[in-house]
């Protein structure tokens, strides 16, 4: 077990996700220096003692281990390779783990560049949103060298409950695209069941009840199913992040020549969502297109 | 609680699911007559003290509570409207619980059938495969007047686990038939996702147990994601009967006007796996159908 207390950390993004996940970080008794393109979002834990970076490269090149909590692959894409980014400060051993949702192409390339400089790269998005980043409960899809995933296993420890290592740099990415695909699309067959039980005349709460006993179980139709009864959309995983992590899917199946048609289709309902003012919305909100598409009453406010 | 224990019981298509519910029933301790027809698969309970009826008409004409459990509509409808059929024998108070999965038209139609002749019916439809009939642990969706519920779930207990009384005739039909959009949608889910590891290179069965520790968490992704990975296809439940279920969920979706985009999906996957011959497989053998879209190397022997 390596000593990991010595480490110095550095966070970048402090939004609904990085923020507690930095917070557990630096309360496990790490050293912890931020820096975030919206510097008020580091006031809260610039009280709580931690030190703040003036650019992306003055804070690689004071930490060893860098998490990164952003929104998309150009999002990172820019953080790293920017005159004043992280590759301009990363020094030899660097480790820079990336927990933001990104293209599995972008993760590969981020990685080479910083191979150049003797740092490292380490993808590991998460799943569980922003409860699970508040109680340290998330999934963690790794994508590492074996060495690396060794080195950070004990600091995921604090943000996370189930680590997967799951195979070099990059795989942790497909791992969440795939994470995506199942989502989405039972998501969206449990948005059909209950269509289906709302145009027969059939109650959609007794169903839901009916198939939580059997071989349709799943945590969406506990959860998701719910919020879709009852028009509980406050997020939870907002569609607008649903949306953007399907379209990563896609590029990166276009990029493999793969046909995944159901995820197609599930795109299109966030994309419908989306376009229908409800992108702030929990992504259970996806059964209100297949209503609005069977002229069924809303449930949503 | 209604004392059960006099009522006479019939039982009517013993097969793989028929069989152990007629027996469980029987070793209750109800008198049990049984028809079939292939007299054949009869021969187990005879031979454990089952009567034999002659026809269809007969065992309607001498049992309180009729089970019904075959394969279609067309096969309810016949065994009901023959000549020699159920109707023909139907007497005032007799109960007809049709364990099949079949249409809800077809079932609100043979209710009324028998309604004429003061007999009730009760759509009964159950999950959980050949093993969960032979360990009386299915899930049971039950359409019924509630009346007729009560008098028929001391029964249902010594088939099933789970019971829910969705609502009235046909209501247990439509349960089942969103039961099998949600796996069936959530089999495609897993399939693709699965198929977008592979062609990434990406191990799949690190893939799946990073996700079953997160929000995509099912039991289909439990059971049937190993299937998938193992290429473990004996049934379970046959490609070719949820083919079947779901050209009844489309059915009703058609009578309805109702659209439902992602389950016509899954519906052309289980008829190009039954087309390559695959009918008789499991059907998490339908990832092989993507497989097979994609070009990448099948797991079914």
């Amino acid at each position: 077990m390596t000593n990991t207390k010595s480490l110095k950390l550095g966070a970048i993004g402090l939004g609904i996700m990085g923020a507690p996940m930095a917070e557990f970080l630096m309360n496990a008794g790490h050293p912890m220096t931020v820096w975030a393109r919206t510097p008020e979002k580091a006031e809260f834990i610039l009280n709580q003692g931690a030190a703040w970076a003036q650019t992306p490269a003055a804070l690689a090149a004071e930490v060893d281990v860098l998490f990164l909590n952003v929104s998309d692959s150009a999002d990172v894409e820019q953080i790293v390779t920017d005159e004043n980014g992280i590759l301009a400060g990363a020094h030899a051993g660097l480790i820079v783990i990336d927990n933001s949702t990104i293209s599995a192409r972008t993760t590969r390339d981020m990685a080479k560049l910083l191979a150049a400089k003797g740092a490292h790269w380490a993808d590991a998005p998460v799943s569980g949103g922003q409860k699970g980043a508040q109680t340290a409960s998330l999934t963690i899809m790794v994508g590492a060298e074996p060495a690396v995933y060794d080195r950070i296993e004990p600091l995921l420890h604090h943000i996370g409950k189930t680590l997967t290592h799951v195979g070099d740099v990059g795989a942790g990415q497909i791992a969440k695209a795939c994470n995506q695909i199942v989502v989405s699309g039972t998501l969206a067959a449990i948005a059909e069941a209950l269509v289906l039980a709302e145009g027969a005349g059939v109650d959609p709460a007794r169903v839901r009840e009916a198939l939580l006993g059997g071989s349709a179980h799943s945590r969406m139709l506990e959860i998701h199913g719910a919020r879709m009864l009852n028009g509980e959309y406050a997020p939870g995983f907002k569609a607008k992040l649903h949306q953007k992590d399907l379209g990563i899917v896609q590029q990166t199946a276009q990029e493999l020549g793969l046909a995944l048609p159901g995820t197609s289709l599930a795109g299109q309902w966030m994309n419908a969502l989306v376009g229908a003012g409800m992108g702030e919305l929990d992504s259970s909100a996806l059964i209100e297109v297949l209503r609005r598409l069977n002229g069924q009453t809303s449930q949503a406010d």
